[in-house]
């Protein structure tokens, strides 16, 4: 099978959709497998997981937090436990009713999440205040039956990260809660130069079983929002259902406070959203599986092998993650090749250059050239890269900020959702029917409502009663 | 719940599967789930299998293999393509039959293994020479129907990983799987302090689906044998039955040449057996996830604690994992909890070795007490470690020498396998037929056939037919 022209896809303006799936394809990110909306996750793709695991699993066990690992399947009887997750859950189940060639007298919930079985171990392993805090992680993938699927943003399988604790209070548990939302914060500025709105979501679209969920939220460049993480407070709802209790050192017999929260492949969904372009996928600097590749031109004149072998050497070194591209496709491709990939940093090394000296970096998220000398180009590149993400980040931020609008009346809120993308913010009653009112005019939907309440009006502007909070709307995946 | 008393486990020479689940969840390792068959992997159980997991993804890396992820199920039809391998693995799968409320059109299968996914998507993206080699591995979890299950042995949910690769060629297919061998050998050696016996499988024991299987096994206290790495050449029928073929550089269409490979969440079954004794876990030293614990005698004594902060920071710089235990236990308590969780190093800290300008380590395999000056301590422990992982090696060694014997006569050899433990080498036929003598009389069955192959035999000590092989056999896991 002939590998196809690597620059062959549509363009961002013209069909969004159809790009994301063309880099998705392109970029070899994934493959659609033969099972409906299970994708399978291809090396690169599969890379850019790794990447996020690493750095969310070290700050996760750095704050204290335990990887465990429970069951791929939940018995419907403890699935059935908690009702308004139930409510939440049920109708996206796979469900295993075969096993050993034989019909299960239960039937068997593939997760689609794991507070069931997380909540069902507690209350075995938690007796006294000692025991407490319980703070563990799982890195698996979960399953919800999806009708419609796209790569990494909507599929019947994901891979996540999904923390479960539990507190001896509601203090801890909240401090717990919004300590990971710092953490997703942080991942996005850190690793993927995303900025995040954050923000506390409404009753309609939090999780079903939470008191409160958080989340953080992306601006993709059509001006559709990504929500990109949540974490949940959830109360004493689940410990009651499951009879976690702890006699704390008082003598008392109590009920722990617990928090959930995840983050999912969905991310890889918004680095290529946030960054990508005409030319492919542009990756991150920290994210990047391969930060810098070398290309030779001419490489059968002298002197050219030798110099990406020894630059390639130096920067490994140095501990950057580099490759040499000595195919033997014409360097025209290879260029095309390493930008559909996202490759931060392009260097060419060609004899005319050489001669002088010199070498051609070539920064993927710009384009920009600039010529270098070969005695410090390879020490040049720690700094580049520190650039390279501290303006990829800054351009994402001056586009959520670009595309962040107030509305004051309903008919202004419209008129933006209509003519322009991004967020709209506004100040809300609090009812849930305003909420609704607005995604059946506008297919809108509340994000969030951020930690900085300051009132931009008194009333809402949807029914007209009191305003009691700011909210960031906007259409969303 | 109060905790149980640490030391409470059957011995080992009283009841050896008692003892085993004894220390399983005494050791706090894992804890059953309400789902037959499916463990909970606690976080000290799941810490072992990142430390397996660590070693390994490393050395796949270092060898040119990427990871990626397949889909969690498999549609039948897919399932049913190679003959051989539904034979071997139909009987023992789970079925998702619902999804979405709905009953599905194709039955999914949930995967035992991932063969056909890797092939299905190999057909696609395999064309020439070019695209050659693929090595793939993934990290996951499969299901395999079990009706009866024993934590890490056997379970109807494990976790393992399964490298699947694609070559040019017999040679070349061959080669790779021999030398991820010699990776599951190094395993052992360097990680886990286990000795195996490598060899290949014979036809009756080796993979369905494969031409050849080789394998790792493991001597556990019991004599008995454990299974507990497989690699297999694969030749071209998976190729065949899933229509993955290339060109070339000769311009002909050829069918490429496969392997696949595994280990699992097994081995932490024969860390527990091969090392453990009566008082819990023996872990050696590079695989602990605490490789050393601090434990203050009467802290309120002055000094006691900031000895013990100052021994523990400065491990810590060192690279070491180590935990000091301030709880409100009892020395002995503490020491007991330390043993049963197989902490290779404890150190005493106590008021009257202080005075003395000492410290008491105590090696957790062997018991040796010896006394330290403080000043050296910390210094001492990177060459302890390393003595003491020697020396479990060295002891596990002798454990397989010690009970490798050689039958000349099948009287001799059910003599051997009904009095003693261990392996017995004998000469063998070839024949199915006889093995399976083996099995009905004795229950031992054949381990491998040893890469030396010095005869000591000229017959098949059953059928009195030409020997072609040495055999291990062993009664196994």
């Amino acid at each position: 099978m002939a590998k196809k022209l690597v620059k062959e896809i549509t363009s961002r303006d013209e069909d969004f959709a159809q790009w994301y799936t063309d880099v998705c394809r392109k970029a070899e990110l994934m493959d659609y497998s033969e099972a409906k909306g299970f994708i399978i996750y291809r090396p690169y793709g599969y890379a850019l997981w790794e990447g996020i695991k690493g750095y969310l699993d070290d700050q996760f066990k750095k704050t204290g937090h335990d990887n465990v690992y429970m069951p791929l399947v939940i018995p419907e009887s403890l699935f059935l436990k908690e009702a308004e997750h139930v409510e939440g859950f049920a109708p996206e189940t796979a469900i295993v009713t075969i096993g050993g060639n034989e019909e299960l007298s239960e039937r068997l919930i593939i997760r689609p999440t794991s507070e069931t079985l997380f909540c069902n171990h507690y209350a075995k392993i938690i007796g006294s205040y000692r025991d407490l805090p319980k703070k563990y992680n799982q890195w698996c993938s979960v399953v919800r039956w999806e009708k419609t699927t796209r790569p990494f943003l909507r599929g019947s399988e994901f891979l996540w990260q999904e923390g479960h604790t539990v507190h001896k209070d509601e203090a801890e548990a909240r401090e717990e809660a919004l300590d990971i939302l710092d953490v997703y914060e942080k991942l996005g500025k850190e690793l993927l130069a995303i900025p995040f709105v954050i923000g506390k979501k409404t009753e309609k679209e939090k999780f079903a079983g939470a008191v409160d969920t958080y989340s953080v939220e992306a601006l993709m460049h059509d001006g559709k929002a990504l929500q990109s993480g949540t974490t949940h407070y959830l109360g004493t709802g689940f410990a009651k259902a499951f009879n976690i209790n702890f006699q704390d050192s008082d003598g008392e017999v109590k009920l722990p406070h617990q928090t959930s929260w995840g983050v999912s492949t969905r991310l890889i969904g918004a680095v290529i959203m946030v960054h990508g372009d005409d030319s492919g996928l542009v990756l991150p600097p920290y994210l990047a599986p391969t930060q810098v590749i070398i290309i030779p031109i001419q490489s059968q004149k002298p002197g050219v092998l030798e110099a990406c072998e020894s630059l390639e050497n130096e920067l490994k070194d140095m501990g950057i993650r580099v490759k040499t591209d000595n195919s033997e496709k014409s360097p025209g491709w290879k260029f095309s090749e390493s930008e559909m990939k996202g490759i931060p940093i392009r260097i060419e090394v060609g004899p005319r250059d050489l001669e002088n000296g010199q070498v051609v970096i070539v920064k993927r998220y710009n384009g920009e050239k600039l010529p270098i000398d070969i005695e410090i180009a390879a020490e040049s590149i720690p700094s580049l890269l520190q650039h390279i993400h501290d303006d990829m980040y800054q351009r994402a931020l001056i586009n959520v900020l670009d595309n962040t609008r107030t509305a004051e009346t309903y008919a202004e809120f419209k008129k933006i959702i209509e003519q322009k993308a991004g967020y709209v913010q506004m100040m809300w009653c609090g009812d849930q029917a305003c909420e609704e009112q607005i995604k059946a005019d506008t297919t809108a939907t509340s994000r969030c409502m951020p930690f900085d309440q300051t009132p931009i009006g008194k009333t809402c502007p949807v029914c007209g009663k009191e305003a009691k909070y700011l909210v960031y709307y906007a259409k969303a995946y």
